[in-house]
C-alpha cells in the first residue's frame, strides 16, 4: 500500500464521533449556500429559492445494519427510506426526492430488488417523497443501500438542535428502546415474550414509522426551541443537542416512558429495561425541547393532531456537556451508555 | 431466507441496464417537481427557486471501482468527486454541495480517511462546491464511498442527452480510451510504454479531470442539441442519447480521436485501440450533438476559451436503436461492446 500522510491511529481508536470531528476540522471553511453543514444529520442549504433545501443520506449495510435473513428486502426498502425521513421531520421539513445508491452482488434475485425498491417507493411516497435518480453498482458478497433524501423547509420554520436553551423541557415522543428490544428478538427467537408484544417490538425495529407529521406541526408552533430525532439513543442524542448547543440536561428516571413490551421482553431477557429506553437506538422519535410553559400545550397539540403521545422527560441546564440522570431515589448519575457509535 | 415476490432471474441475468430498466418501469409516475427522474444521470428538480436543482451520485466499491493499492486515498478522493462533477458538467450545471456517505472498517487508518477527504474536498472545491454533510457507516474489510453531488442549472441552459436531432453532428471532447490504457497499465505494470506517456495515461484513470468549464460553455452557446459525459465508454453513451432520442447514429472511424500514448499502450499490450477508444469507459470527456452548420464554431469556442479540442465524430441518424461504425474502406459494421454494464 502507498503511504498516505502520517495518520497511523486505527479508525475504531477514535470513534465515530472522533472521526466525524476531524472531517469536521477539515472542511470547517465558510461555503457558499450552507446554512448547516457537517455535524448536523441533514446539511440545510440556501439555493435561492424561498425555502431552504434539506439533504441527508444513510447507509444500510449488509452485516453491520441488517441480515438478509431477519428483514424482507421490503422491510429494508422502508426502513433505508424511514430513517432518512425521520431526520427531515427533525428539522420541521417536507420531504421531497431521493437518490438511491444500491451495490448489490450479481447474484442477488431481481425480485429482491424489486422488493426493496416496492418498500423504498411506499415509504417516501407516505412522506410526500419521489425517488427520482440513482444508481446501480456491483458488489461481491454484500448488499448495500445508501438512501439520500432531498426536502425543503421555510427558513422560519427550520428547527435545529444546537438552539436549546437552559431551563428547557426535554420531551420525547412514544417510545424509545421498542426498537431495542425487537432486536433482542430477532437476536434471541426462543425468548419467552407475548405474540402481541413480539409482534408489535418486532414492527418498531424492521419498520420504524418516523414522526414526520409530529415534527412538522412541532416546527410550525413555534414553540420548538431545539429538535432531534433519536437513532442514536436517547442519550446519544440528547448529548448531541447538548453539545452543539453548549448546554447540559439532567432526566428524571421516573418520567421515562416505558412500554409494557419493552417490560416483558427486558424480563425475558434478563435486561435493564432503563438502558434500552436510554440508549437503544434506532428508535425514530423525536426529542424536543421547549419552554416549561409550552409543555402542555403542545402535548395537547400532538396528541389532538396526530395521537402521539409525549412526556417530558427532564430539563436542559446551564451545566455544559454535563448530561445525567436522576433516580427515584433522588441520587444523580451519569448514564453508563453515550449511544451508538459506529466503531465502538 | 424470506420469501420476496416470485422474480427468480438473478441481476447478472438481465444485466445493469436490465435492472434499470425494471426500477425506472416501477417508478415511472408522475412526481411532483421532478422535470428528469430516473434514466437519466442526473435528476432535475424543480425546487420553486429561479435555477433547477441537479442530483446525482456514484458509489466507489473496493475490489469492484479500486484497490487499495492500486490507487492513493488522495487520487480516489479527487475520483468519488471528478465523476459526479462530469455528470453535472453534461448537462450544463454548476456544481454546489455534496454529501458523502462512507463505510469503512474500523481497521482502516484515519490519514487515510483524510487523504480521501482531502481528494475529495480539492476536487469538489476545484469545481466550486462545498462538502455540506454525509454519513459515516462501519463496514466489514471493504470501503465504500458514496458521493452525492447536488447543483443548479438555469432552465434555459439545461442540456439533455434525448434531444439529439437526425441529420445532428456528433462531437467528441479530448481522447477516450486513455483511461482505459491506464488501467491496462495498473493491471499490467511491466508493459513497455515511455515513461511520459504511462505518466498521462495513469493519470487520466486515476485522476480524471472533469470537463466542467466546457459542459458550461457549451450549454451557454445554444447551439448544443445533447450532451452527455463519457463514463461507459463512447459506444455505450452513445446508445444512451440514441435510446433516449429515440435515434441512431453512424460513427467515422477514420474520424476517432487517437492519441499517440493509446497506441503505444495497446501496441504494447497486443490490444486493439478502436475498442479501447470506443468501448473504455471512465473517461468523463463529453460527447455532445448539434446542427452540423455549428461544429466549426463551437470546435473554436472551446479552444479559444479552455484550450480543450473537440472533434466531429459521426452524425445522428434517423434509424432508431441503430449504431454503426463505418470504417475507413467504407464498410459499415455494428460495433461489437456496448459499454460498460456492471452486471455484464
Amino acid at each position: 500500500m502507498r503511504k498516505y500522510g502520517r495518520n497511523k491511529v486505527l479508525v475504531r481508536e477514535i470513534g465515530e464521533f472522533g472521526l466525524l470531528g476531524r472531517i469536521s476540522g477539515m472542511l470547517a471553511e465558510h461555503a457558499a449556500g450552507v446554512v448547516r453543514g457537517i455535524g448536523d444529520d441533514v446539511a440545510v442549504l440556501d439555493a435561492s429559492g424561498p425555502e431552504y433545501l434539506l439533504a441527508t443520506c444513510d447507509i444500510q449495510v449488509e452485516g453491520v445494519h441488517f441480515t438478509r435473513d431477519t428483514i424482507t428486502p421490503y422491510q429494508l426498502g422502508r426502513k433505508a427510506a424511514a430513517i432518512n425521513v425521520s431526520d427531515i421531520a427533525a428539522m420541521g421539513g417536507d420531504p421531497r426526492w431521493a437518490l438511491v445508491s444500491l451495490a448489490i452482488p450479481g447474484s442477488t434475485e431481481v425480485g429482491y430488488v424489486e422488493e426493496l425498491y416496492r418498500g423504498m417507493r411506499e415509504q417516501a411516497a407516505l412522506a410526500g417523497a419521489s425517488i427520482a435518480g440513482g444508481n446501480l453498482s456491483r458488489m461481491e458478497s454484500l448488499i448495500v443501500v445508501d438512501f439520500t433524501l432531498l426536502g425543503l423547509v421555510a427558513p422560519e420554520r427550520l428547527t435545529l438542535r444546537s438552539t436549546a436553551r437552559a431551563g428547557d423541557a426535554i420531551l420525547l415522543t412514544g417510545s424509545p428502546g421498542e426498537s431495542r428490544a425487537g432486536l433482542e428478538l430477532i437476536l434471541r427467537p426462543d425468548l419467552a415474550v407475548s405474540p402481541s408484544s413480539r409482534q408489535k417490538l418486532l414492527e418498531r425495529h424492521l419498520c420504524p414509522q418516523p414522526r414526520l407529521a409530529e415534527g412538522q406541526l412541532l416546527a410550525r408552533s413555534g414553540q420548538v426551541t431545539s429538535m432531534i430525532d433519536v437513532s442514536d439513543g436517547v442519550i446519544g442524542d440528547l448529548c448531541h443537542i447538548c453539545k452543539s448547543s453548549g448546554k447540559g440536561a439532567e432526566i428524571e428516571a421516573a418520567s421515562l416512558p416505558v412500554s409494557p413490551a419493552i417490560c416483558e421482553a427486558a424480563q425475558g431477557a434478563g435486561a435493564d429495561w432503563m438502558e434500552w429506553v436510554l440508549s437503544g437506538g434506532e428508535d425514530y422519535e423525536l426529542m424536543f425541547t421547549s419552554s416549561p410553559d409550552a409543555v402542555l400545550g403542545l402535548k395537547k397539540m400532538l396528541l389532538d393532531k396526530t395521537g402521539t403521545s409525549c412526556v417530558q422527560i427532564g430539563r436542559i441546564t446551564g451545566e455544559t456537556g454535563e448530561v445525567w440522570v436522576r433516580l427515584a431515589d433522588g441520587k444523580r448519575i451519569a448514564p453508563s451508555v453515550k449511544g451508538w457509535d459506529h466503531f465502538g
